[in-house]
């Protein structure tokens, strides 16, 4: 199945800078896996100038021309009663859909995506609202945090669903037959945190679902440690934590070039060690980890980071075609049938205990 | 007012190592402040050992004998049975409820210290939980952030009490007279995010406090920047978002060391730019921002990291000298009631309007 072609579809007009940043993204993505083939949404004059230097992705893509692009800072609203059904956002979503394409990947503005992701694709069965889930580079390797900001607050059978479409992206992603799966909470003794926390670690533990691994809570620094495969925590909070954590990174790499740059030994020291520092600017990089997916619609979408240059894109494109590949909605249709079982049997069987 | 003695009442027993770390703490905090005058609470035989190799300290030190420590994984409601009246961590609390002294400092565990803060200094009228306050290293200078996990959620009414006792601690340890005030968010437009968020955001802008000048929203990414001087949030989140901050700098400090050590360049490199690295490592060193404070509550207590070295003991002892000199107590009760004045005057002046 690794080797089938993916019909990726790309909203060319979405991002800061457009189809000249989208459509080198697409170049670059295709070079690293061959077997894309990609749909262009927008301005067709615009991405065919794109597309001149790029003969290999000319030959794999196609165009098709739109007049409206949403804008970066278009509400929700205004963009869904100014784009809806016409601009490059919505017709590339429709395209998965209509099963033109395997999933979408824009660069637009997240509200903006997410309303037209709701409205097109729709929820999956049993899921009250999307989540947004991101790969977050640790010390182990990379863990999946979700839900980074589609929607504020969770109750515990919300959680569950969190933890279950996460570990499905796990399978895929880090290629591990159950992920570890942690909530993030204040503590980790079982007794702490908010009551909904409490709730969905309950039922985890009980649950023992088959596609994961269980831990408990973990703590904020245990992400960046990589103590779990898979981290679960509401959107309001999981937002405010992937940006902490990355204004803490440009912090320090602030700190660090002006470390480097304080004095004439420091600056020999860097040129000695140049090779070293550039390994580190790649592994800190914060394109690499662009790409976060949309999860709980009936069908896929990746929100590239706005400000993405053409590696960024390309980032995001390489995540949905792994989301894509190995079919990441039937694995969360099914892991999710799994849990709602699991939940009645346990249910079920309370009862039973209540009357015996 | 800035020369006169403050009486610092220690908790000698608190944190992983006990008198053997917290003592020496004392006496370089001494040398920089001479002007301490310490009681130190604890096992008089281990405390007076500990006390030996320091003189000075021991001129300016009253040491009182307890039976009783609270250990580091006591739930509260163990420390609270066993350790009421008795512990050196209640002992050192009370001494400042009776005025003996100025304000406590315990490197024991937070739980506990909270609830014994809670029961021994009483809650501020006006005030329904106790907060923490913490400082953060910005690339500007540092900022305060609030609450960083005493208290999980905040109603709209307790995020304004926030910026109010987060701002009146600015004031004194930043030296500002407005300091600038945030409220911690997931988008900076006035529409997005929680509602208590933008309901407290409505409140700080109308009121336009005398002791703050209210920003707006702020993002994760904000805070390390330095954007304001003050940063609001419920405890549960801010929580969360110190200690992904804590993890991403350890993370980053061993992705350094890793790549210095990479090639025998890196290190040749590493040594003649040790100089700029020591300087970094003593910035990003996190014993230099320990001292959490808790707030609200009628007398001020310092918690120390309970990992904390003799040199994060003295930060936090520093940190409690400032909030006693400058009367941290004071200055919030007095924002406090100032903003229930002006609450006041803008409701009444809403319904003279309905009436007008």
């Amino acid at each position: 199945m690794a080797s089938r072609t993916v019909r990726i579809s790309l909203d060319a007009m979405g991002g800061d800078h457009g189809p000249e940043v989208v459509v080198p993204g697409a170049a670059i993505a295709l070079e690293r896996r061959p077997g894309i083939h990609f749909l262009l949404f927008g301005d067709r004059a615009r991405i065919e100038a794109a597309l001149a230097p790029h003969p290999a992705l000319k030959a794999a893509a196609e165009v098709r021309h739109t007049d409206v692009a949403i804008s970066m800072t278009d509400k929700p609203s205004q963009a869904l009663r100014a784009g809806r059904r016409v601009s490059s956002m919505w017709q590339a979503l429709e395209a998965v859909k209509k099963g033109e394409a395997d999933v979408c990947v824009s660069a637009g503005n997240t509200g903006a995506l997410m309303a037209m992701a709701m409205f097109c694709l729709k929820l999956m069965a049993g899921v009250d609202r999307p989540a947004m889930a991101g790969l977050w580079p640790t010390l182990r390797s990379e863990s999946i945090v979700l839900d980074v900001g589609a929607t504020i607050g969770a109750d515990a059978r919300r959680l569950v669903s969190l933890a279950v479409m996460g570990a499905a992206m796990a399978r895929i992603v880090l290629g591990i037959d159950r992920p570890s799966v942690g909530l993030l909470n204040v503590g980790i003794e079982e007794v702490k945190g908010i009551e909904e926390v409490k709730e969905a670690g309950k039922f985890l533990r009980e649950a023992d679902l088959p596609g994961m691994r269980y831990h408990g809570f973990v703590e904020g620094d245990d992400i960046g440690r990589g103590t779990t495969d898979v981290v679960v925590i509401e959107g309001f909070t999981g937002n405010i934590a992937l940006k902490t954590a990355e204004g803490t990174a440009k912090q320090i790499a602030q700190y660090l070039r002006g470390a480097m740059n304080s004095s004439l030994m420091a600056r020999i020291g860097y040129l000695f060690a140049r090779g070293a520092f550039n390994a580190l600017r790649e592994k800190m990089d914060p394109r690499k980890a662009n790409g976060a997916v949309f999860l709980g619609l009936e069908g896929i979408a990746v929100k590239s980071h706005g400000g993405a240059d053409a590696l960024g894109v390309a980032s995001a494109i390489d995540v949905a075609y792994d989301m894509a590949n190995f079919d990441l909605r039937t694995m969360i249709r099914d892991s999710l049938a799994a849990t709602e079982a699991q939940r009645m049997s346990l249910s079920f069987a309370a009862e039973a205990e209540q009357h015996s």
